[in-house]
């Protein structure tokens, strides 16, 4: 078999066939395929798709390209959560040890940021001492002693995947379905889950623009999951503006600490219940969506929610202390707020430059290598629908270079302040696809 | 500005900007893109096309890679040929010679063969002795001295043209319009030529497998060359069989020697009087088409033509008596019949797979480093509308091997036989495009 027939299949809009995907990924992983053809290959793929068992084979070529994480010795089921990433997603950071309080094993293998979006395990990491790297052994002590976990993936996961993301990201093919779902499915079946909620975002600041993508692609993510026997759903949620307040790595952990005391912004507070909610169903630990919702609202009321996050700070090596001082993170020496310039209602805040924005001050990564300062971000004030007055503060500015005219301009120029009428309805949850 | 922007304008179908353009073959030329990055965009151009402005862009930047020959110390107007390139295609080997014999220069800078169809140089280097690898210097004084030259690239031309190509031959993007007129017309204005009859092929045998894609690549290549004030026009001929009856490169040297001595299979001679009229015509050495046919005509019946051919063989080094003695190639050591397994008319003979089965005999390179078999090829007995007999021979193979079953597959597989009825009308010439 030769490459180059294997893309002229895809190029010409066929289907590959099964020894066609085998190849190729084989290829990838042993590293017989040279770049530039793999390259061909994912545009080719980007503009012509792929069918729902090309996808399937694709994702189970790419788990068999690495190792497994056998979870089976662990009692009881499995639940993991996915998001395809947002600006201000700190979701995952509340919800983990939330549903782990109600004696469920939440395992989550997270990653790291890049462009806009944050990275769940690089927020994590300014909580001084946390540590993400875990071996396979202590992944599932934590797994039993906690109850949840959220690492980095132990072992060799998916390597196939590894070398295809790291081209995807230099040859703008991130945002095609096939390959989105093909490298998320592999991941979380290697990561040995029996059940997984994904959060497709959709919206400006997400990769799928528009519902109709969004259930697309979340349709495919569940039809390979349930593939391979895994009990997979998914909730379409909106990133048409950042999910909750704080943008920006220790500013979100505190964030996920205030929603774990009762507090934090409704929209992120609305997201944890509904995924966790279903998480909960998904475990057996409740028959209906309302009466799982009632269990994880009394677990934050009582505590234990909170309990359990501090738990799993401290079994990762990380300062449980900070659940009750936020200021053993790194802090910004300098709060600038911004201004409205009008008066009126906020109509858009788009959530993709919002991220930008923090990646300028440091918050985020603009290529892999670079280092984070977790202390800078954005702090909203206002959210799409609220009302101003001329000069009032919209957000602050958590900066350690004193100098953020750069910043702001951006910000001005994607924070849009308009008359009532034109505020857009933004539902947060859009769809819920089984 | 950054690559991966360049392919998302290209990937999202935008036209790229004169300075994307520019960037990228830079880019390519320098080194600085890397191969990876430069086949995910050849692959969306492939997919998504360019308009006339991009690829007038795209070759101009591509010519300014590199040197450019200037012709302009040469008296008249200097008048070249270019072929798409197609199996048994001879065509600029008794052209050059029949034409420069009235006087004209005709400045052939050719290629080598890659696949089903075979290289102009390749053949001409089984004549022994003939030098392709001409210096600037020497190039000009064999055109003033003899008339034509068939060579390869003098000196630097076009080195973006020649990456780029590397790559499209292995991530399946050969065959787009824009990709080759920008190869194309970037070497052929390179050459400095003043005018130029381009032999676009359509069919089964070629690039371009309907009149409607021929067309359009010969308008392309025509609107290019008009727009740098070449005198520039195009003839789409037919590719569905090959052309004339010898495949391969010893064997093509000896027909194109026997049409210039008046012999020679009708379809070549019908195709080189009709390309030569137009250079003749181009060249100003006669008012109409049917006055040009005349005095090419005549330079072959009076042996001038043929007289021109050995004085440029001689002038690259070669043996000039080839012209006499066709001996002096290399010859096979078998030939080999191939009967007609029914009775009947010969109804297809697919182009491409016979320039296929004279590369399994050696005769062409399936990679780029593959040594070739001057000798060896096929000659047809019988081309489509011929009637046969069961048992009768329909082509020979040459061949340095005695057991060529492989071979004989393929050819069955691809040669059909039928009814009167069912032979297809066959025109070599479908449109002349100025």
């Amino acid at each position: 078999m030769r490459m180059v027939d294997v893309i002229d299949t895809k190029r010409n809009k066929n289907a590959l066939s099964d020894e066609q995907i085998d190849f190729f990924v084989q290829g990838c992983t042993d590293g017989s395929i040279p770049d530039y053809q793999t390259s061909a290959l994912l545009m080719a793929i980007w503009l012509n798709g792929m069918n729902q068992h090309e996808m399937q084979r694709l994702t189970m070529d790419m788990l068999h390209s690495g190792d497994q994480l056998d979870l089976s010795d662990i009692d009881g089921i499995k639940v993991d959560k996915h998001s395809t990433g947002g600006v201000g997603d700190k979701t995952s950071i509340p919800l983990a040890p939330l549903v782990a309080s109600l004696g469920i094993a939440v395992p989550m293998i997270s990653g790291r940021g890049l462009g806009h979006t944050g990275g769940t395990l690089d927020k994590l990491e300014a909580i001084p001492g946390y540590q993400v790297e875990i071996s396979e052994e202590n992944f599932k002590q934590q797994l039993r002693d906690v109850g949840c976990i959220i690492a980095g993936a132990t072992g060799n996961i998916a390597p196939a995947d590894k070398k295809i993301y790291a081209l995807r990201d230099v040859t703008d093919t991130v945002d095609s379905i096939p390959l989105i779902a093909g490298s998320i499915m592999s991941k979380k079946i290697a990561s040995g889950t029996d059940a997984l909620v994904m959060d497709v975002k959709t919206g400006s600041g997400a990769f799928m623009k528009s519902e109709e993508q969004a259930a697309e692609l979340a349709r495919t993510l569940v039809n390979i999951g349930k593939g391979v026997g895994m009990n997979a759903m998914a909730v379409i949620s909106d990133m048409n503006q950042p999910l909750g307040k704080a943008i920006g790595n220790a500013l979100e952990i505190e964030e996920s600490i205030e929603l774990l005391k009762g507090r934090g912004p409704e929209d992120l507070k609305e997201l944890v219940l509904t995924i966790g909610s279903q998480m909960v169903v998904m475990a057996g630990k409740a028959e209906t969506l309302a009466e799982a919702r009632e269990l994880l609202q009394a677990q934050i009321d009582n505590g234990q929610a909170l309990e359990t996050f501090r738990r799993m700070i401290e079994a990762q090596g990380g300062d449980g202390s900070v659940i009750e001082d936020y200021s053993i993170m790194p802090q910004a020496k300098y709060h600038v707020p911004l201004p409205a310039r009008r008066a009126g209602y906020i109509t858009g805040m788009k959530a993709d430059e919002l991220g930008v924005a923090s990646m300028m001050l440091g918050g985020g990564r603009a290529a892999k290598e670079d280092k984070l300062d977790y202390a800078v971000g954005l702090v909203l004030n206002k959210k799409v629908g609220d009302p101003v007055e001329e000069g009032e503060c919209i957000l602050t500015i958590h900066t350690n270079r004193p100098d953020v005219d750069d910043v702001i301009e951006l910000l001005e120029n994607n924070i849009e302040i308009g008359e009532k009428e034109e505020v857009p309805e933004l539902k947060l949850i859009h769809e819920i696809i089984e």
